[in-house]
């Protein structure tokens, strides 16, 4: 028997992706769909079901139909409470939408924890009974497998890493919060905090120009401003993690996003962090990793949570 | 059909304390034996033995015998790994050891799982489906209920509420950590910090008069210095359940020990910081409670742990 393949749609604040995915490949994928084109949830979701008749065409034998979407979604009703930064997607039954509309069985999840789980069942946290995700980009996310199961909160908002706080008293940020995570980490943050060191110095730049690549290839070359930021970033990261292994003790933490692409020069000191924090058994078993499938994760996981709930749905 | 009566011990550092246990009820019990009157664990575990016989012949209906011990416990292989505080106990198959010499199925657990289990079944937490437990103390410990399960980690150790960060480069603590919860909230830290705030506004206090119960009398009748201490350690503990709240999202927050007996002045503070740091999906649902079941938590939820273990393997 052929594994089953199903689509995988991953819904961003900028872009829809629609891919075929079976296993952790995706063995098609379509143009994405700009978000900000359509001004209606109608209109966005007449161009994705355009894309999944062309995408069943190349490939029929696709069985089921999974969507990742930015905000509250309840991933068990299949519904969307609120999309994050998209007006007009409040308590929309989505999942029997996109399945009704494709005779597909369909489920829906919260993108962070699609990506989650697509690192859980085919990347960087496979085979691993507690894993946190955590992706570091223009904000800061995280999905949780504890017990080998997804774990969604009481009211399906756990994982939101990018909020928990590291200076009570820090930064002002969404929700009355201040000093949460994203507001030291997140892409803007950095460079902003990247201008204020190299400006401290007498160094010109501009914040465009600070991006989590050029300042990890300045760190490369030397760059002591840059090595000590990312330094700072690491410890910060290390911090709010530290935090997590003593509530949670995971066997493995997934860091995805751009900012840990700079590689060593952000793991280095979050593990170091971790290390010198906890006691062995603590961190002994446990692994801080790279995700492995990369922007990939949304679509892979949509389509896995797809899958694996039909299968389950179907014994 | 009457209800399953098992007995519960609650291992501590200072006393052992043994009772027969029907629901949420302990029916009978013992004077605790002092734990440091027997120097290795084969002159303890005898004591518990002889105590164990006494309270059968009193009940005969006893069906299972559930310990409760501080340190990192393997519940679900029945072993200690290894005793906080207490010498001597390393790697002890001791479930087998209790079932062996009692013929009763016998489970052990953590202690802060087991009063957590507790206010779960028949306390605070009952009915929730996501509990976080705490107790402030001598030390600040917690146990966590996820999704309708306890859950204990990948090594065991989930749950350590106060090893958690409230302050990266604050005080030093154990394992190297700094700025640990428990390093400010613990009994011992709070009668410190009222000694150094009541010393600097010229009142002279010796730190052992400086109990959670004086403060919380003090704060009562007026006293300004002890209500801003209250006011204090309540944000201290809210930043951090805010922390736990953006993670996890659970529904049910129970708080237990001495420190939570000062009632409103912690717990105002607390609800008042997880509510003006979080969105209305995490703190709409949520309660801030204190436990129900104080001190006979570790007995009560001991004994559920071993009933409902002998009642899933007999069927």
């Amino acid at each position: 028997m052929s594994a089953p393949i199903a689509i995988g749609i991953d819904f961003g604040g900028t872009n829809v992706k629609p891919g075929v995915v079976s296993g952790s490949k995706i063995i098609a994928r379509l143009e994405p769909i700009p978000t900000r084109e359509h001004d209606s949830a109608e209109g966005l979701l007449a161009a994705v079901f355009r894309d999944v008749v062309i995408l069943r065409k190349q490939h029929p034998e696709v069985c089921a139909l999974g969507a990742g979407l930015p905000g509250i979604i309840d991933g068990l009703n299949g519904r969307v409470r609120e999309l994050s930064n998209v007006p007009g997607w409040r308590d929309v039954p989505l999942a029997a939408l996109l399945s009704e509309k494709t005779g597909l069985p369909s489920i829906i999840e919260n993108d962070a924890n699609a990506m989650a789980y697509a690192e859980w069942r085919f990347g960087a946290g496979r085979d691993r009974l507690n894993v946190i995700c955590m992706t570091l980009g223009t904000g800061v996310g995280g999905g949780l497998i504890l017990d080998g199961k997804l774990f969604r909160g009481s009211q399906l908002g756990a994982g939101e890493i990018g909020q928990m706080i590291i200076e009570p008293h820090g930064a002002p940020g969404h929700y009355g919060n201040f000093g949460a995570l994203e507001k030291y980490v997140g892409n803007r943050q950095i460079a902003e905090r990247a201008q204020k060191v190299y400006t401290a110095a007498g160094i010109a730049r501009r914040p465009e120009e600070l991006t989590p690549l050029f300042l990890e290839k300045s760190a490369l070359n030397g760059d002591e401003i840059a090595a000590k930021l990312w330094e700072d970033i690491g410890f910060e990261i290390g911090i709010m993690l530290t935090n997590i292994v003593w509530l949670l003790n995971p066997d493995r933490i997934v860091i995805g996003g751009g900012v840990a692409k700079a590689g060593p020069l952000v793991f280095e000191p979050i593990k170091r962090t971790i290390r010198t924090r906890t006691s062995g058994v603590y961190h002994e078993h446990l692994k801080v990793v790279p995700a492995e499938l990369g922007n990939d994760g949304g679509i892979i996981g949509s389509a896995a949570l797809a899958i694996d709930a039909a299968q389950r749905s179907s014994t």
